[in-house]
């Protein structure tokens, strides 16, 4: 993002994000995601480039839910914070996307609000980036078969950003509610053949690369077994974001090279909560800066822990506001305050 | 606010909120802040209204600032999130207020994000009131004259708000920078004499009531001496807000009934920062609550340390919200993502 001296506010919408990437094309959009995670993990100064362990609000009343604020910062430039709600019961009752998020980002030569980007289809799609980012340095280079566990709005993603990295010729799919699995396909932005089966262990039977993304309840999991997964599978875990919440089964994870995204979020909210600290791998970060040492992981059972990490939110941010510029996409706004006379706040009244 | 259904945003500017407070009168609004921050207070129930310390970054590079979060949550209603920048050099070098803020209110029913509310106006507003509701508990009554230490933006706002809670006849103010002392008068909705002066200590000799407000450098404080107050004086300390920034000496604070807004945030933060928790006085919630017993200390040294309290800024937003809901001031927005099918993020694209 190029260094902005005004004090109004680039405003990107849900309209403004889908018309960037039909203009930009979904594929490039996505591969320009994944290049720039893996580009900014490798590149990562944690003396320059910060994010801190993300907070939140945790509910049971009205209904089973979460706000929680992820914030970031490249030092000297700007600090990230997008703010998402977590609403596991949201697509049946609501009609409403499960993740819903917004980033905002703050100018750190004045602290003012220069841009708040629509994060909800960004999440999904960084998501996905990321599970792309770790699936290319650890699944084996000829992966054909992709197992789905969960067939919802992450499913899509992990199977685009995947088949882009690696050459899917088969998806295997299965979803505790059929109804989900069904329409699958016409979700998938992929001409690759779908099998829709009905246990999760059918799903990773044959896969290559498996991604999880459920909405099984606290204290519900595993929603898979070991002994169903061929011995060099690499797993993106998604699902797991929430005290209590996992996917996995302990015994695979000990098994496995676990690479968590953030590690203190890992411990807190992902599939590393069944694990202790000294049984992780590398970080997404630190398996980047050494790719080629852990591509010797590639026949070996692996695990990307991914419960999402800030940097990756200010980045796919700032790649839509690249976008938006070069295009003339979105409006600004004097959404903040800003009188002739910094000293009176009463001059407008 | 009533309770939002729909997943679109409200969005307030900045000129949406001083159409607000235009329509509904700078005194009417500034009445109504007071009263429901101190109704707030009175009602506290911290089983249903949670506030969370805030987080920031702290930066030297491009120059001293930071950006923090401050989050609220009212059980079962709305998490509000007030994103902050603090930078004390803004209004001198780049002719923008120190403090530049927005506030993000999210539905707990569904996680989206149901306004947007500019909030660099409503937290100087916010912060002169929260000033009035502990001054209207621990001020004499007859309470005429208000010494400020510090003639910037917040003075603006804690005079106005003092003035509405007791009969100020002679403001005496003082500022290092004399510049900034002498537009004090035309920045002032007040009727009401102000001697400017050339010390601190004369600003603050004969007043009953006093507000420091100053950007006094981290470890340049105190800027007053405990000896030059009037023995009965309650002072508003709103300018510590940053480790190691502080106005108080410590001894006064040691002799004074000391109120912390946010008692965790005051001792990393506020003038608190010189005492240990066990020194502190009743939380702002506390006095108001027990404000008859209180009112005993009118004829005693009393400091409000504020450093801005989350939820102050939760109720300034909703007010500003409600007002917009009735002037039909403000737009919507769809600012996040909503598929008509949630489990089809690409639905648009």
């Amino acid at each position: 993002m190029a260094h902005i001296t005004t004090n109004t506010t680039a405003v990107l919408t849900a309209s403004d994000i889908s018309e960037i990437i039909r203009t930009v094309g979904l594929n490039h959009f996505m591969d320009d995601v994944i290049a720039r995670i893996r580009g900014a993990a490798l590149e990562l100064d944690p003396e320059t480039t910060l994010t801190i362990e993300r907070g939140g609000f945790q509910y049971e009343k009205p209904t089973l839910g979460l706000v929680e604020w992820m914030p970031s910062m490249e030092l000297g430039r700007a600090v990230g914070i997008k703010t998402v709600g977590y609403h596991p019961s949201n697509p049946t009752q609501r009609h409403l996307p499960s993740v819903m998020a917004t980033t905002s980002i703050h100018d750190t030569s004045t602290g003012g609000l220069v841009a708040l980007v629509e994060a909800t289809l960004l999440t999904a799609i960084r998501t996905g980036a990321a599970s792309a980012v770790v699936s290319d340095v650890l699944a084996a280079s000829d992966s054909s078969v992709l197992g789905l566990v969960g067939c919802g709005a992450q499913a899509v993603t992990q199977a685009h950003a995947i088949s882009r990295i690696r050459p899917i010729t088969r998806i295997v799919a299965f979803d505790a509610d059929p109804s989900i699995a069904a329409t699958l396909a016409e979700r998938l932005p992929l001409a690759i053949p779908i099998d829709l089966v009905e246990t999760a262990a059918d799903a990773i039977a044959d896969a290559d690369i498996v991604s999880t993304a459920t909405t099984v309840e606290i204290g519900a999991g595993p929603v898979v077994q070991f002994g169903d997964f061929r011995p060099g599978v690499h797993i993106n875990a998604v699902g797991a974001d929430f005290p209590g919440k996992t996917e996995l089964p302990v015994e695979l994870l000990r098994a496995a090279l676990v690479v968590p995204d953030e590690v203190a979020q890992c411990l807190k909210e992902g599939e590393s909560q069944q694990l202790s600290e000294d049984e992780l791998g590398p970080t997404l970060a630190e398996l980047v800066q050494n790719a080629e040492t852990f591509a010797e992981w590639r026949s070996e059972l692996t695990v990307f822990d991914s419960t999402g990490w800030a940097l990756e939110d200010l980045i796919i941010a700032e790649i839509a506001l690249d976008y938006a510029r070069e295009l003339t996409i979105g409006y600004h706004t004097q959404l903040q305050h800003a009188p002739t006379d910094p000293y009176s706040p009463y001059e407008s009244l």
